[in-house]
This record gives C-alpha cells, sequence and structure tokens, in this order.
C-alpha cells in the first residue's frame, strides 16, 4: 500500500477503505508518513469529504493509536461529557458532583490546556490541597467509592490525533468537520466511557460561528458514537456570550458552587441541568429527558449535589470546608469596578475579548510555560440584554498588580456592543441532536 | 506576511497577490517554507486552479528563482521548442539543422532525463566525440558562428520548479495544469529564448490522454506566453504510439538523419516539419505556416538541412562522416526479429510497453546511476492501421546480449492489439494554439 496512491484516491473523491484509513493513521504516527504526504491528504480530506464510515474509521483508529483506558472496573454506565470551548464554561465543575449524587459514576479526565483561563483541571486546584495527579487504580477506586474522580489526562491517549491535529493547525485544514468530530471523539473513546454527551458551543464565541455549522458537528459527531457503538447526544448551545458571570479560576469555582446551592447564574444553570438530564438519559438512570431535568433539581434541592462536591473534593485531598468558606480559596489582592461611559441595551459581548481581558490578568496562559495567578479574573454584570445606564458597573476586575488593568478595562470597553432598542436575551439551548 | 494565511485564501478559492506568489516561491526555495505546507497549498491550487494572471507570476518568479540565461549576445530571434514527453521522441535532432539551416539561430539546453530511452543529450553522444558540455561563452559563440548549439542543462535554472515538482510528484498534485504548465513555462523562460514552439502530445501515450487536455495545457502555456511577453504556439500531436518507428538512442539518430534525407518516417517528418514551420513563423523569417512548410522541404530536398548537420556534428567536436557513415555509430552486437502468432490490422499500440522494451534491453535508465548502452533498442515495422498477417515481422530488437529479449519479446506482444477490420491511421496534428 502506497500513501501516494490514498491521497490521489481521495482527491479524486473516492472512498478509502478501513485498511487504507489504518495504514495512514498508523504511518503518520509512526513517523513513516512524512508531513508533506499527511497534509496533502488532509487538503484533498478537507475539499471531498469523508463519509460516515471514513469518519468513523478514522475517530477508531486514531482512538486505538495509544492507550485505551479501561473502566470495566468501575460498575454502572460510565458518561462522558465534552464541550467545544468557548469561555468561562465551568459545566464540569457543576456536572461531576451533580450527576454523581444521582449515582451516575463520573469517571473523567480533563485538561490544563491554553486558554483565556485554565482548564478545568487548573481551576480544581483551585481547592486547597486538591491533587490532580492519581494513578489509574487510585482514579478508579475513587469512582467506585465516592462515585466521581476527575484528573488530568495521563497516558498516551490518541497520540495520532495530536499528531494530525499539530499539522492541520499550521496547514488550514482544521475547518472540516469529519476531521473536527473524528479528533474530539478519538480522545473520548480512548478516554473508555460507554457514552458520551456533547456541549457543542455555536456563536461569535465558539469555534462553530453559524447554528448551521454546529448542528453538522453535532450530527458528525452523534453518527460517529452510533458506529463505534459509544451511545452519544449533542446538545448544541450558545456562545454569542461568555457563559456564565465569572472568568478566571476561583472566580469560577465559587460560581459553580452557588449554581450546585441553586444560586448560579441562569445560563449557566440551565446548561448543566440539561447536560445533566442527558447524561442521566444515556446511564439509564431515567428513561427521558424531562425527568432527568427534575432529578437535576431536586438533587440541587435537597443539597445531596453539595454533599457530593464536599465528598468529591476531600477524596480527591482538598480542602473540602473551602466548599462553604470561599475565603479559603485563592482570592485575588485587588478589585476594580469598570463603568461604561453608555446608555442602552447590550447588544452583543466579543467573548474573545472577554477572554482576553482575563488573561492579561493572569488568569490564563499565553504559553507553556505561563504560571496561571488563580486568584484573578472578572465577574460581568451585564449580559446581552441587560439595560445599561451611563455610570453602571459593567463589570468587576479581581487582580494582583496594577500593571495590567489598563489593557483590561480596554478590552471590556471594546467587548461590549449597546443598542438605543430593546434586545432580547438569546435563547441558550438550540437543539439537541441524538 | 504568512504561508498560513496564503493556503487559507486559496483553499476559499480567492486569486493570490503577485507579493503572496513571490513570498511563497521564495520561502520554498529556501527553505523557510516547510514540505508540509508548500503540499497543503499545491492541493488547494489542485482544487481551486490559478487563474491566467496568478498562472504566469508563478512561472515568472520559479523561472528567476535562479540563473535566467541571457542570450541577448546572439542575434536574432532565438526560438525554443519543447515537447511533453512520449516515447520515441526523436525531434530535437531533426529540428536543431533543420532550423539552423533556415539561419534562424538554435540555441538550445536539454535533458538526459530518466526514461525508456536517453534524453536528447545522450542521444547526441551516439555521435562519437560530440560534446554536450560546453560553456556559455562556448555555446554562444557555436550558435553565432554556426547557427546551432545544443548542450546539456548547465548552471541552475528554475531551482523552485524543481523543489516543487519533486514535491508534487508524491503529493499526488502533479495533475494539474497550471502547475504543469507554470512547471514547462518556467524552465523555457529561464534559458533565455524568445519564443518557443510547444509539443504537446496526446493519447494513450502522453502525460495528457484526452485531447480536451492537451488542448487545455496548451492554452494554459501559450497565456503564460502572452502574460511574460515570449511568443508562443503549441502544437497538439498524437502520442497514441510511439513516434516514428526507432527507439533507442543511435537508431534513434540514424532514424533522424535519414528524417533529414527526406527519407524519415511519415509522422516524424510531418511532426518536425510542422514545428520547423511553426519556429520560422516565430522567428519572423516567414510570414506564414504554409510558407514554413515549402521552406522546410527545400532545404531537405537541396541537402541544406543535411550540410547543417555535418556543420553542427563537427562544431560540438563530433566525427561528421558518422553522418553518412552509419557504421561510426555505436551498434548493438545482436539483432533479431519479432514475428507475431496473429492476423488482423495493427489497432492499438501500448506505447509504455514499447519504451519498456526498449528499456529492459538497456536504451535508458531505470534510475539515476544506470549506464544507457546507446547501440540497443528496436524498430517498430508495423504501426496503428498496418496490415499483419501471421508470421510477419512487427519489429527487429538490437541487444547486446540474450539476457532481457524474452522480456522485451514479452512487453512487444503485449503492447500490439489487433482488430479484424481495417482501421485508419491516427492523425498526427491535431490543433495548432497560438
Amino acid at each position: 500500500m502506497r500513501v501516494y496512491d490514498i491521497i490521489e484516491k481521495k482527491k479524486l473523491g473516492e472512498v478509502l477503505t478501513d485498511k487504507e484509513i489504518a495504514f495512514v493513521v498508523e504511518g503518520y504516527t509512526d513517523g513513516s508518513i512524512p508531513d508533506y504526504q499527511m497534509s496533502a491528504l488532509l487538503m484533498a480530506i478537507y475539499f471531498q469529504g469523508m463519509n460516515d464510515k471514513e469518519t468513523a474509521l478514522l475517530t477508531e483508529c486514531m482512538a486505538k493509536s495509544g492507550e485505551m483506558l479501561d473502566l470495566s472496573a468501575i460498575e454502572g454506565i460510565k458518561v462522558d461529557k465534552h464541550s467545544t470551548g468557548g469561555v468561562g464554561d465551568t459545566t464540569t465543575i457543576v456536572l461531576a458532583p451533580l450527576v454523581a449524587a444521582a449515582d451516575v459514576p463520573v469517571a473523567k479526565m480533563s485538561g490544563r490546556g491554553l486558554g483565556h483561563t485554565g482548564g478545568t483541571i487548573d481551576k480544581l486546584e483551585s481547592f486547597p490541597g486538591f491533587k490532580v495527579e492519581l494513578p489509574i487504580e487510585g482514579f478508579i477506586e475513587n469512582v467506585n467509592k465516592h462515585g466521581v474522580a476527575v484528573v488530568g489526562q495521563t497516558g498516551n491517549l490518541a497520540p495520532a490525533d495530536k499528531k494530525i491535529y499539530a499539522l492541520r493547525d499550521v496547514t488550514a485544514t482544521v475547518d472540516n468537520v469529519s476531521l473536527i468530530a473524528a479528533s474530539i471523539m478519538s480522545k473520548k473513546i480512548a478516554a473508555g466511557s460507554n457514552a458520551i454527551v456533547l456541549d457543542v458551543k455555536c456563536g461569535s464565541g465558539a469555534f462553530m460561528k453559524t447554528l448551521e455549522d454546529a448542528k453538522k458537528l453535532g450530527d458528525a459527531m452523534v453518527r460517529i458514537g452510533k458506529e463505534v457503538g459509544r451511545n452519544t447526544i449533542a446538545v448544541v448551545t450558545d456562545m454569542n456570550q461568555p457563559l456564565g458571570n465569572a472568568i478566571g479560576n476561583s472566580l469560577e469555582i465559587m460560581e459553580a458552587i452557588d449554581t450546585l446551592k441553586g444560586n448560579g447564574p441562569r445560563d449557566l444553570t440551565e446548561l448543566t441541568h440539561t447536560l445533566a438530564a442527558n447524561m442521566f438519559v444515556l446511564a439509564g438512570r431515567v428513561a427521558t429527558v424531562e425527568e432527568g431535568l427534575s432529578l437535576a433539581a431536586e438533587l440541587i434541592e435537597s443539597g445531596k449535589a453539595m454533599d457530593k462536591l464536599r465528598e468529591w473534593v476531600a477524596s480527591q485531598g482538598g480542602d473540602a470546608c473551602s466548599v462553604d468558606d470561599y475565603s479559603l480559596l485563592p482570592a485575588a489582592a485587588k478589585q476594580m469596578d469598570v463603568v461604561l461611559e453608555e446608555t442602552g441595551y447590550v447588544a452583543a459581548i466579543d467573548t474573545e475579548m472577554i477572554g482576553k481581558a482575563a488573561l492579561v490578568l493572569g488568569a490564563g496562559r499565553e504559553n507553556k510555560e505561563s504560571i496561571i495567578d488563580l486568584g484573578v479574573g472578572l465577574i460581568m454584570h451585564k449580559k446581552i440584554g441587560d439595560k445599561v445606564t451611563k455610570g453602571d458597573v459593567v463589570a468587576t476586575l479581581y487582580y494582583s498588580d496594577n500593571s495590567h488593568t489598563e489593557a483590561a478595562i480596554r478590552y471590556i470597553k471594546d467587548a461590549y456592543t449597546f443598542s438605543t432598542e430593546s434586545i432580547e436575551k438569546p435563547q441558550l439551548i438550540y437543539t439537541i441532536i441524538r
């Protein structure tokens, strides 16, 4: 088999066989297929696409290119969750204890990653003492004992995806639905869960700008799940503004706790309850999403979700008291209100700009070497549709020194667009694909 | 400027600017743009194409990536000729003295190359003593003194094309008309002539299988010529069977001499006269192709073309007597007739198979290290449309040892297809694009 013939075949719009796809993934991972042939193939795929079967085969081959986590020692149906990114996404911190409180096992590997704030793993380190690194046995033991464990990615999951993604990133071949879907799903499949709930973000602050594109991606991932025997649901949700009000690591942890107490922002609450309800359905815990929503509400109201949060934090070595006493969480030394000189209704918020404001304050990583300041960030007081009167505080900065506050304020001012006419609050959940 | 943005732009079907094209060609040539980005761009070009202006810009940038030959010291309009390949192509050996005999200067650089037989330069070495390597001053002096010089490519002509072609060859991005046209024309432009006559081969034995594709390629090259100010004509000709009857280096030299004497095969005669006539037109020697054809016939008939051949061979150190005494040319030790057990009309000849028969006998190079046996090869006695009766000799092998004759005979037998009904001889010249 020659990779040249495979490139030629895809270039002409033909369907690749399972052997051809395996040959490419294995050859590229082990270095026998050079970058320049792989990038030509990826560009041919961009133009000619892949059908459902090819996409699923690519996903499986990438998943199997490294370690495949075996979660069979955990009883019950393991449901994983994945969000396609955005700003202020605190859902995992809310979902893990909420889902575990329903006796649905949560065995999640999460990332740090580059971004405006840290990843879930960074955020969890806001709990004093919280250990995000556990050996695989300890990870499984914790899930069996406490129903929940969230740890940093260990092992070598889907190395083929990692290598292919790095190449796509520099050859303008990222934006192909099949390739995006295969990339996400390969990691989820390698991570060992039985079923997957996907939160596909859509809007100006997401990779998928239009509802149409987001639906296509959700569709593609759900079909991959079907092909490879992992039940998958995709919830398409709005990312035309940051989710919730807090951007920053410990600020988001507090917001997640508030949400588990039933006092969270409306959007974060709605999203986490919807995702949890779908996870309950996939786990066979309830029959319908409606029942799932009721169960989620009940677990919040009864305090069971909060109990599970305390248990979880303690089980990973964290100080459970910090769940109830926010003064134990990392905090920025200073605060500053941001006031805008405009009156009107918030018409749009540039999510990217808000993210940058948090980043310059130190909440995220500009490069792999950056050190995150867990306490800094910002709280937004005005979201799309809200009325703002000249002199109103639209956001509060949490920072440790003055050197970047001016830049952060500039980003926030640039992020907001106002309208003189009233603006409707955007819909949060667009559609659910199953 | 970032190559990523250029890939993205072409991927979306946009037109690249002159600065972007120059950036890519320079960057790829100097190594600052890696193979994997270039191959992604080439695949995007395959799908989105390039317009006339982009193609001409690419051609010029590739031409200017190395040395640009300056032929201004040669008086008159220098017309170059290029054939797009095939088997048994002896045209340059006929054309060089024929055109020079009309006082049109021939200053040609030619290649050795891999193939079923050697390139023009290898074939010329069949003349005992013929020197194919001349310093540029000697090359120009020879043209000024004798009207003709054909030498091996010296200097570093169009290195960008060389590097880009090597990448296209392994990434399935060869078959794009703009890229093929730019590759051929970049070398012709760097070679310094004022005008160019292209012989675009078409048919089963050519890269362009259909007349439509061959016309497209001819069109593209003529348009590049216009854009860059080099008058260009493309003659689209048949390559559904080998040109002429001889395949092999000194065998082709003899056939070329026969043609210059007026005794050549019909197809080689028609083609060389047509190409010469068009070169006369571009050089301003005659006003019309018809006048050009008359002039060519007159130069053959009067013996002036033969006189020029003798002068040319002598001027490059060759033995002019070998032109009239074929026994002075390299010859194979043995001959063998190939007889087929079929009766009928030759319906098709697989050009590639005939080429392979010559190659196994030692006429060409399988790799860069192969040594060519100048004397070996084959003469075809039957071409498309000819009647063959069981027991007729269809070809004669010229070989030095028996070890590969069986394979050669097998190739020849496989190459011929017969029909019980009579078959029309194929048209040779399909169209002329100017």
